[in-house]
């Protein structure tokens, strides 16, 4: 798509919707985080059509989001696996969910709560700030140029 | 679009991606964290078409994320602010950012960085966690139902 080689391009974030900016893409990735491993659990779970979900697991495994893995035993399917670049998707969703259960289900309550497995603990709420903890709004940002910036990047932060 | 009836709706993720889970609404999102207000400003910044910007600003005002505001100069044109709502997604972009950052554009470095305004600090990546700071893993998460589950989700994870 010829959108994608924009100057918009000299961004991670548009970077990362490259790759999973797309409403099934990641829903894709997480039913990967809540389990599903086969097409048929990724079929059942999110109602999408074949051809849709084909498309999309070809598309993640090209990125190399899922592995495709294939059991020894001939009788089980293809199995779709997150691979370390996918399960770094974590914050990504779990913002996503925060933000949602904040600002989108407020009203009925969080749909699905996550958990320490271990201690039973809720999890924090994901926020940005610096290393010490200091909670850091839009307005106490600096954006500046990093070593991976264009030129238009440069001449538009700096 | 229909696709937005299914029961992968019970999820907040899924709520959030129906409201900017599309490439080029979550890059207006972001240029208007980078500090896009004017009509001219997103068109410059994001080289989109007219039309495609008109639609997604429009659905930004109508998901309460961006507010259009009308200054009291009749010279000056509209604006469009993040509201409170709008602000709160920017965990969700700087996830999305610290990904791209360490996944997309690993070779080049980033092209853009945060820091805390005041102090020049940088950002902690960001990471799911427990409020005792015990970073999970995937595999340290327990799912379950929260109380706004429906029916499916109560039997798919209870």
């Amino acid at each position: 798509m010829s959108r994608k080689r924009f100057d918009t391009h000299n961004c991670s974030i548009a970077g990362t919707l490259e790759l999973v900016g797309d409403w099934w893409t990641l829903l894709v990735v997480r039913e990967a985080f809540f389990g599903s491993r086969t097409f048929t659990q990724f079929l059942q779970n999110l109602g999408i059509s074949r051809n849709i979900l084909t498309d999309r697991l070809e598309k993640l495994v090209e990125a190399d989001i899922l592995e495709k893995h294939y059991p020894k035993a001939q009788s089980q399917r293809a199995q779709y696996i997150l691979t370390h670049k996918g399960k770094a998707l974590l914050p990504v969703l779990v913002s996503m969910m925060q933000w949602g259960d904040q600002w989108v289900n407020e009203a009925g309550g969080a749909p699905v709560k996550l958990s320490d497995l271990q201690t039973g603990e809720h999890l924090r709420t994901m926020q940005v700030e610096t290393e010490n903890l200091k909670k850091l709004d839009l307005d106490q940002l600096a954006i500046t140029p990093g070593p991976g910036a264009s030129t238009s990047t440069l001449k538009r932060f700096e």
